[in-house]
């Protein structure tokens, strides 16, 4: 297999690699921040790659945050970016269960493991839900709720799909009604699977882990909305009308983005040493995942 | 593979195979009582297998309970039980921190990730711990939390085990505490690894679901102490002199009980149909674990 190319510091094949794309897909945290901590030089690459005529999409498997809270973020840290750049995995979510699953109404219902984020854009697709953020289940499980969760009696019967994504609040409570919905037979899905999240420069457990209890009583994988599903990048495409040649997909992590953009078939992918994986996960033989090119961080494309 | 024979209504094969064994290991939920249910003739059966000279173990998986506070549940459903015949997941795994891992204190603090079952048996065995029911924890997650945990400034630097059992107020904190122990290179045991919990006629996430996100953010299993590890039949050897080739194993679970049985190479292995698994999971060709014999429930031994 090729080896991974490093273009910090080298201007020559930044300019060529950049020349190659029409689009740039770019994964989020990781990339252009690391929570709150913006990172060297990032709102300068994006001005430049616009300046150049790129279109931007911000592919984000947080789901934590609707496209709308997304772009609060990136307005509060300084990075210029349009609310219709932004495509995260609660997004991608919802519209499948809009458009692709077609639950018939009312049996559409999603009981929603997770936050706001979700809420937002299930709301933005017209789809029902419970759960999420509602405060009457963020407290310790009772006696009585085991009793009538086992009778049904605590059940809606029009859920029919539950929906796993990060959820802050998970408690034990929320997984056994998850998990009761799954044994009804309800849909199993999860806007991502990322076992980890970065955030103030550590790793904190990410949706995938938040939905590992699931997962695990169950005994069968949600079907993924996120990164690296290719119906994410479907979705991607339709809307943005991306020339999937001429589009690199940007990310910090090889099992989500730079794996997505490998089999979504894209001209390029791109890694940044600044999030999950380093150089020592690409470099050398026998390597899973290898993006086509790699910087130590998102500025050095700056040059 | 021979097929399991069939004992209940069967008055002589019941004599008989009560009479092939000295001991009986007994797993509690789904075969004495389903929460607080309590079987019918069970106290009767005991009993009879008492007074028929029969040491009776009480080997449980349930991690929330100590041996004492088994010991109550007993006496409030009315089962004549004695405390040192229970042999519950959260003592074994005391016991092998306590003396088989016996890392040199002070870093041999133990983070649990359970309830006060788990805490009773580590203060029994002198065995350090954070974590757990402390109410400190019983919370959001906070920014602050989020710094604290990345930096170190919120972890103990003598927690060396991470103790996964079920609990029934896991949240995100914890789990973020948990998980940053284990990055930092602490034991990762878990009491039992079972999916699911039978409760109040159905199912609920169990110790194993509970501790999912742990094994899925780190990457690898915990090193588990109840059913069907063999650490935990090796300890129950040792402290009740059973002969194996003369003790059975009763349980409702194939792949806990009925293979704990089988792996520890017991005499005899007795499933009954009141708990997770049912007939049609023992008949037939290929059934990956069969037991001996099965019985439709404990009472049936009344004959």
């Amino acid at each position: 297999m090729a080896q991974p190319k490093y273009l910090t510091g080298d201007k020559a094949g930044i300019e060529e690699f950049i020349d190659k794309f029409d689009a740039f897909l770019f994964d989020c945290d990781g990339v252009l921040w690391s929570g709150d901590h913006l990172f060297p030089k990032v709102p300068e690459v994006l001005e430049m790659l616009r300046s150049r005529g790129k279109q931007l999409v911000f592919v984000t498997n947080n789901s934590t945050k609707s496209r709308a809270d997304y772009k609060k973020k990136f307005d509060k840290l300084g990075i210029p970016a349009k609310v219709d750049e932004v495509f995260g995995s609660s997004y991608s979510a919802a519209i499948y269960i809009s458009r692709i699953l077609s639950l018939p109404p009312p049996k559409n219902k999603v009981f929603v493991l997770g936050e706001s984020g979700i809420e937002a854009e299930l709301e933005s697709e017209n789809v029902p839900y419970v759960g999420g953020t509602d405060p009457s289940l963020r407290r310790d499980i009772t006696p009585e709720d085991f009793a009538a969760i086992a009778d049904g009696s605590m059940l809606d019967d029009d859920v029919g799909v539950v929906l796993s994504g990060l959820d802050f609040h998970v408690n034990y409570l929320k997984l056994a009604i998850a998990f009761a919905y799954l044994r009804r037979g309800a849909q199993f899905l999860a806007t991502n699977t990322d076992s980890t999240l970065p955030m103030a420069h550590a790793f904190f457990p990410g949706a995938g882990s938040v939905g590992a209890p699931l997962v695990k009583a169950i005994g069968r994988e949600a079907l993924a909305l996120g990164k690296p599903s290719q119906a994410m990048m479907d979705a991607i495409e339709g809307k943005f009308k991306v020339d999937r040649e001429k589009t690199c997909m940007v990310g910090d992590r090889l099992n989500t983005d730079i794996q997505f953009g490998i089999e979504g078939k894209l001209g390029g992918t791109l890694m940044v040493c600044t999030g999950v994986n380093s150089k020592e996960d690409i470099l050398g033989e026998g390597k899973p995942v290898v993006p086509a090119a790699y910087v130590d961080s998102l500025g050095d494309l700056m040059g």
